[in-house]
């Protein structure tokens, strides 16, 4: 980000601008509070393109009526340790958290849980809801499926979305173990700022609209596709397929949410598919109790000493070594609590055209 | 396979061989047609180098005490929807059915549940598992953590092993999606493999001992490692590395068994870690009653369609469009019931050496 300019604001002024923003397209107070929380979460741990980046897109979504800021999200079927959930195709940033707490009582009560959600949009950054489950002494889990935009290996068409998988682990007095990450090659986020800068993507990233490999950003967005992890048959892209694939299906078909090239678009800059298989996007959450398998003092002592052994990795050459899933994140966020949260130009932008909009003030 | 010499055996032979071995170290008969049957999954499937090829390993393992054929699986923790369990340092190829039927049976009573894994040793195939869940209208999650052979992104050293995920969705017309994958980017049987043929890795397969990546796959054999999918930083081998982790932490932290570079050597070729961190290797098994989610029906039929949407995808060129997951494993497993199991002639040779040391005939 350095060479991209940038104005900075403390996170606390961002919160509040959001919670109003929310507040004004006539979401609930407390589910403002929790779609602003969500958000700041991006933010703070250093994903730019999942925090008050998407702000705009969610109040245009629920200024014409696409997403609905009052959801009652409901339970459909329940066993003891599963729920399906409804969203009322309510903003994710509310329903993803509404669920994730009920998958956490569930994993309280008998051990573990999950529970799928449909009918619902956009959630924020996979990892919040993990970070969630690690306050309750839990391992959470969480998937969503999104707008497609990954084409398979061997395809040449948009027919998964970014699909991440996030799970966390507790430390003692190591801080915790955090993975959060999409099943594609890249963040799209990157091939933005490729965009942005007009340079080349690396090679295994992407492909144009005919299925050819691409370096160039441009033919990526006109049609082509992101690949997914592995982006080849010889390096693996088979198996990032299968990951993105596996998260489609168990937030899609098991919760009876759209799948595949049947996801709704995420804006409007974006076309719906011609026909839904399901409702909204899904979602699906994953909670385990640590004290169900092992006591919880052992399990995060363990943890202590697995950051220390792979930190202590004999470093490959011309690297500083191994880092512990969770580090780059934790270390954007020391310092952005500290000296504020960097927005590029168009962003801020577009937030005080939200401003002038909605007469809540920014600066 | 093609170019390597193969004898071929019908599987029902091969079967009674490794059956009637097993029960010649001591392995009770129930626990030996079960060990046959998930190495012999392994070979109908096409996964050559998880079948019996490694029948003459556990043999050996078993005779000189470093594996207990009678093992008491037990259940040392436990919650209706989870439990931990002692292996009794058994044959995973034992240990692993047992409590992924304990793990199945918790999900048909309350939805869901996980089971882990300790004081057990290598389970076979982890697509073996998922498959069993499939009989019982149930998604089956099966990983394990494995002897050490895999370096994480920017280090230089073995300190994970394989480190395999498999989960299977059943369609209603269609053959269920059946993911099983390593979390490197290609199998360690390719790397046997081109050893065997002298033949050059592709780029972005291994690292050499002082951690510079190689193309030489003896290079890899010889103190260098092997590479998480993604490979490379650009590539995402963070993400390879994150999961490689992800399970590594489920298997072993959680269930009280070792875990990265303290996981037991395989074979007697290879040296067991200086101290220990826990007991055997660890697996973690999960199962999801469809029933608890959606109308089984209504998923199946989903599925079928997600299945039949995917392989309508345009293909990229010069490839004949995206794979199912599970394609390549049931089509081998046709011809194989069809036409019998090839066996490359080193593995012959063992499997004669242990008839000739048992006196089970063989051929």
């Amino acid at each position: 980000m350095a060479d991209v300019e940038t104005i900075t604001y403390p996170a606390e002024q961002l919160h509040e601008f959001m919670v109003r923003v929310f507040e004004n397209i006539e979401v609930p107070t407390a589910d403002a509070k929790t779609a602003a929380d969500v958000l700041a979460s991006a933010d703070l741990r250093g994903i730019e393109s999942h925090g008050i980046a998407r702000l705009t897109v969610y109040h245009e979504m629920v200024n014409v009526g696409r997403i609905n800021p009052k959801a009652n999200v409901t339970i459909v079927r329940e066993r003891k340790a599963t729920a399906t959930i409804d969203g009322d195709n309510g903003l994710g940033l509310v329903v993803g958290p509404k669920a994730n707490d009920i998958c956490m009582d569930k994993a309280d009560q008998v051990g573990t849980a999950w529970v799928a959600v449909r009918n619902t949009n956009h959630y924020g950054i996979a990892g919040y809801y993990p970070l969630e489950a690690l306050k309750r002494d839990q391992i959470g889990w969480s998937m969503t499926n999104t707008t497609r935009i990954v084409a398979p290996l061997w395809g040449a068409d948009r027919m998964l979305g970014t699909n991440p998988i996030a799970i966390a682990f507790p430390g003692k007095e190591e801080p915790p173990i955090v993975i959060d990450m999409a099943t594609t090659t890249a963040a799209f986020g990157r091939i933005e700022m490729a965009i942005r800068k007009d340079r080349p993507l690396p090679d295994g990233w992407a492909i144009d609209k005919d299925g050819y490999e691409t370096n160039d950003p441009h033919k990526m967005v006109d049609g082509g596709a992101m690949l997914p992890l592995g982006s080849e048959r010889e390096r693996g892209g088979h198996k990032g397929y299968c990951l993105a694939a596996m998260v489609d299906i168990l937030c899609g078909p098991l919760s009876g949410a759209n799948w595949g090239p049947f996801t709704p678009a995420f804006s409007l800059a974006h076309r719906d598919p011609d026909q839904w298989v399901g409702k909204g996007i899904g979602h699906f959450f994953g909670a385990m109790q640590i004290d169900a398998f092992i006591d919880p003092d052992e399990f995060k002592q363990q943890i202590d000493h697995w950051i220390r052994t792979f930190r202590a990795t004999p470093a490959a050459p011309e690297t500083d070594g191994p880092l512990i899933p969770g580090d780059p994140e934790r270390e954007a966020e020391v310092i952005r609590r500290r000296d504020g949260i960097p927005l590029v130009i168009p962003v801020v932008e577009d937030l005080r055209a939200v401003s002038k909009q909605t007469g809540i003030p920014f600066e």
